[in-house]
């Protein structure tokens, strides 16, 4: 299945009709976890219903899964997942390193997605054929660079605290190999991934509206993406993306220790 | 001395048409040190050699003090400093979380500076009686907010692992008392802070050309900027900002431990 680009702008734009406005104000923000930290902004979910109603008006028979609004029709070989807005804490942080996830799946395979950064002005889209970039300065195609060994890459994880035991070790022996290790900025790194200027990213974790969305951006760029073991992405959990397959081998060894 | 918001914007432009056209692409990148990570891009170096032909066609008489070019008439009372690019692994990493920082300086007090961000469009500055910013959706003076209690900060700092030896331990036990902790976005987190967006900014080792800039925009709008044992910041080193004097206060004395 093809999705156009003139859909993936759609839900971008309906999207940062909800988000934007609500950068940077200085608005309540509650928690929907009693421990640790992940606002739920009023932008996150007035989004999510802005995208879902996009999505049921084109495709009223496929499946949705949403961060704040849970699932519906999921028995449908068809799936769109949301993450209206991922990378909250940037967002509050008033960082335009935030981004809208929308990813189709078919039969579990993430085939088409998106990733949009309304202050920035810019979409990531694959849309089965390709992986493109709409941006301030005009459009191209998104292409990994084919960096293969860890002493030239520049690798990206949302903080390394979030290893634990024996892999925190392990990632930070990873971090004494490489280029540049960076900290924190969700599916803006992943989007940095399949436009070349970043080489790796791992992420512990993850749920399947974090990552379904960048899959079909990264393959279709060039990229692999699995989990730390090497398995489909689809589902979340712990996730490792690198610009060659040679690249995304010596980095599962370097966190199997 | 006040300095025109022209001018300002003036040296926005110049630099932005030496970093922008380098920004994403895939040039060589050399290291200035043997040791660790600090990348000299043809973009530093030119964008610092255009900001400087503007500062002396204006300001004959001045000093100048740059990252790139050294210094000249430093014995001048009026000191411009210039790190034309802020964040240089943000730059290399393809974020648009760097920026271009000037700053002015007479008898060694900062007085004016300038923080830009050519990708995003955006420009803080003070210019001796106020705090600005300039953005896509418009300009607006710059404020940080009122927050008081660690509880409810959010903190930036480069990376924890700047902290060394007992000020790790200060620093790990510094963030559970925050709301959030967040790392690696160099001047664009101090921006956040004058913009009200970022309780606390913490960085360690900071050269002079990586601050002064910063001060009047800080000051300007509100908020406290010193060494992390109180003194003045424009001599770099440990440097802490936070938005008023009593969380300051709370920060400088979690640091003490």
């Amino acid at each position: 299945m093809h999705v156009s680009s003139d859909f993936f702008r759609q839900i971008a734009s309906v999207a940062a009709a909800e988000t934007l406005p609500r950068f940077r104000t200085r608005g309540a923000v509650d928690n929907k976890e009693a421990e640790g930290f992940d606002p739920v902004t009023e932008a996150d979910q007035q989004a999510e219903l802005a995208i879902r109603r996009l999505i049921n008006a084109e495709f009223p028979g496929h499946g949705i899964l949403g961060e704040e609004h849970g699932s519906e029709n999921l028995s449908s070989s068809h799936v769109w997942v949301i993450d209206p807005i991922d990378g909250t804490r940037s967002f509050i942080s008033g960082l335009p390193v935030w981004g809208t996830l929308v990813g189709l799946t078919i039969d579990g395979d993430a085939v088409a997605g998106m990733m949009s950064q309304p202050f920035t002005g810019e979409l990531f889209y694959a849309d089965g054929a390709g992986a493109h970039y709409d941006g301030p300065s005009g459009s191209r195609q998104l292409e990994v660079r084919k960096t293969v060994n860890l002493a030239d890459a520049i690798s990206f994880t949302t903080t390394p605290s979030l290893f634990k035991g024996k892999m925190r070790q392990r990632y930070d022996d990873f971090e004494k190999k490489i280029r540049l290790a960076r900290y924190g900025t969700d599916c803006y790194a992943f989007a940095m991934l399949a436009a070349g200027t970043v080489d790796i990213v791992m992420d512990p974790g993850l749920q399947p509206y974090d990552i379904v969305a960048l899959i079909p951006i990264i393959e279709q760029a060039g990229g692999v993406i699995t989990t730390f073991e090497g398995g489909p992405a689809e589902n979340g959990g712990d996730i490792l993306a690198a610009t060659t397959p040679q690249l995304h081998e010596a980095a599962m060894a370097a966190l199997r220790g």
